[in-house]
């Protein structure tokens, strides 16, 4: 094979975005203001500050500042892992025979295995820079918690890190990766917060989830002096973060003169997604070009395609502020077989304002047919992928063999997250056919829903 | 910070090696011959033939065109993962407070996980080109293992794994990598072959070797219609493949006239070190420049430093050619407490022939002082590294903390091999304070070496 394009699209040092973009400022519909629990009202600074640094407080309110410089710290660290390559598929395209041209941003070269890193060292070098001793947070499949640890390391910053109770048991080896990085890391619930040992007692044995693990990180950010909570989705400050990931994957592009039809995205929190379409977005609102968006979520968490645009929790001790989002329900729990991330109950404000707004698609996918999918990419490709990327991948494969069908050449790009060297339990259990599929009943879901708090609009 | 030197230097596709350098046409004094077991005459082409693909025997006995072209499949393969960064460790430097100027290769970026890929692609292309139906390998730590996998998925071979049995049980998840790149993997030793069996009935729970896998991956080929075997390092096939790593290092030196002083490389069979020296060592050899290359091996393993250049045998069924080499004698077993890869009893037949040659120097590390190294290292660098490259990191330091001392500026460049994310057991020992050191005794290696093959110079 020979072609203009190259394999893989790198920008030089020079071309990396020095802002990121906040793609809010171009919304008409602003997405809605997160509620203080306790008034309900607005939250403002001062409300935010006793959770989240001084800085990144100012980032999350903030819904009309374009562009914001990236600190020059931040820069050089980036500098280590970035640009990420924007690769051409042209062994999937060859594998599916289809005219389509697919292109993917793999964020998966550096040791947290993944985007989350992006955000980790911006938030680190805040709460570094606001001399706080150390931050908090949870983790989950446990990308967020070693990107985090990476970048507290980085600033010598203390990093605690309340990591669910079954990843804890069952990825041991991310749990070592946080701990070579310094990061200490206690399975939630825990006995060291009121609301761990609570959850303990109600429910003994528990295998922990991700709203409680949010609930302890941000108590002991508050408890203990000179720390904060930091969180690695959801937010519209890490949004902003991760739109390193769509202004690198434009400036390639363009390098090319290539325009995408199609842009895809798997989708729990909204991190990556909203990272990677934002200045894409920007033009969309803003009537300069067109694009389709493609949010891909698990059907075993349907946070979009089944939940409801509404106020909710953000964590299941309900200390957090509420934000408007499409939502299962703050008490919603995906099923014990669905493998790896995307099982948050709700999903940023942003994406979700913009999928009102019919600016975006959502599609869900079961998990089965997203390893199938991740299996022939493995193969292919060359990357071992994480199952939450894998998602897009799927819907990625499903639009390249559509256009197969119809003949069409359209130029899709797609979000790959992160690798899968963590999730071999997964994929062993997928090798062995032990893998299954579960999609809630609407019956489920509305008993979940049932218990959103009510709201005065 | 800001500088002309970029953290990453990236080359462009079209400036990727297109041939492989033969380093062995510029030795004057050629790697002695191997020796086919039975006669202990030189190993002819047919003597090869049963064993290798013919294409990889004729690659193994030739010491005289320098440059081989890399065929077409195997750099289009290439370039889903190459070039790989050489990257400037300005990190490192500002945390060591040196003058020196470090720079390292780093071949992580890829499923497998290190260099090993470089060379599994090739062999796999001559293997599917000769139309064989699959071929066998060994591995021990995993890594070569993964790579052949993905090599053979590529290229649609049978793929058969013998893993030294530890490993099998203590990495699962590699094993996981290798099933879902479609390979078959058996723990060694097994009881699908005659020396397996063999060995079982003489050592009952024995958790096997190398030497033993090796011997039953040979076994498994040549009774196999349309197999062969192949092997991931030590021979002078796996060499040439590997100077890809080298070659790519030059360039991009080269291309910001950077001439290194010292060049440092772990060492176990010698694949990486190998490849990276090999068009410095050239340069060398025609009197073009002068460096100082450093091979550096475990002290537990420390066949350069201790063994003795002698003619032995490659495995230990003793089914394959012998080669001349620096040996610890092929009965000779790294103490169980040693993590990782660098546990070969021998050393590649062209390193073993330079350092005889006084042409390159060699140091062993304990693994205590290795891991803290690698532990600093990820820290700020951010890049998890294998224990194998650890090895070249401990040295890399150590240099650069002379030059600390000395006030001088060298340029120093490593190997960064590959990444240690299905290696956090060891990184779980050091965490937890649980790592040892192990140093044989003289006597050891003396009874070791007494059981040498008497072969006639």
């Amino acid at each position: 094979m020979s072609q203009e394009i190259p394999y893989k699209i790198y920008l030089e040092e020079k071309e990396l975005p020095t802002s990121w973009y906040n793609v809010r400022a171009d919304m008409k519909n602003k997405p809605a203001p997160l509620l203080n629990p306790e008034t309900l009202k607005p939250a403002t600074l001062d409300d935010l500050r006793p959770v989240f640094c001084d800085e990144l407080a100012k980032q999350e309110l903030d819904d009309t500042t374009a562009y914001i410089p990236i600190p020059e710290p931040v820069l050089d660290f980036y500098k280590m892992y970035r640009p990420s390559p924007l690769v051409r598929a042209y062994f999937l395209e060859k594998a599916l025979d289809t005219p389509a041209k697919i292109y993917y941003k793999f964020e998966g070269n550096n040791t947290s295995g993944s985007h989350k890193l992006n955000s980790a060292i911006a938030q680190a070098y805040y709460a570094m820079k606001q001399g706080l001793k150390g931050v908090t947070t949870e983790t989950g499949a446990g990308q967020w918690g070693t990107a985090l640890a990476m970048a507290c390391a980085f600033f010598n910053l203390d990093c605690k890190v309340f990591m669910v109770k079954v990843s804890y048991e069952q990825k041991p080896f991310r749990r070592e990766v946080m701990r070579t990085y310094g990061a200490s890391v206690t399975p939630s619930p825990s006995m060291e917060t009121a609301i761990g040992r609570k959850i303990n007692a109600e429910f003994p044995g528990t295998n922990g989830s991700l709203g409680c693990a949010i609930s302890e990180a941000v108590e002991a950010a508050v408890t203990h002096e000179g720390y904060r909570y930091v969180l690695g989705s959801v937010l519209n400050q890490v949004l902003l973060h991760q739109t390193v990931i769509g202004l690198e994957t434009k400036t390639a592009l363009d390098k090319y003169g290539i325009k995408p039809d199609i842009i895809i995205g798997c989708a729990g929190g909204g991190s990556n997604l909203g990272g990677l379409i934002a200045p894409f977005m920007g033009e969309k609102l803003r009537g300069e070009a067109d694009y389709r968006f493609i949010a891909v979520e698990p059907a075993s968490c349907p946070s979009l395609t089944r939940g409801k645009f509404a106020y909710d929790y953000c964590d299941t001790g309900r200390v957090c502020p509420l934000a408007k989002m499409y939502t299962l329900g703050s008490g919603f729990m995906p099923s014990a077989n669905h493998a790896g991330g995307l099982r948050y109950h709700g999903m940023s404000s942003v994406l979700s304002q913009l999928y009102a707004d019919h600016l975006m698609e959502a599609v869900s996918v079961e998990q089965t047919e997203v390893f199938a999918a991740a299996e022939k990419f493995a193969r292919v490709e060359g990357i071992l992928p994480a199952p939450e990327s894998s998602h897009a991948i799927r819907v990625a494969v499903d639009e390249a063999l559509k256009c197969k069908e119809t003949g069409e050449a359209k130029t899709i790009v797609f979000g790959l997250t992160g690798t899968g060297y963590f999730d071999m339990y997964a994929y062993q259990k997928f090798n062995d056919h032990q893998m299954s599929d579960y999609i809630p009943s609407d019956e489920e879901i509305a008993k979940s829903l049932a218990k959103l708090p009510h709201v005065e609009k």
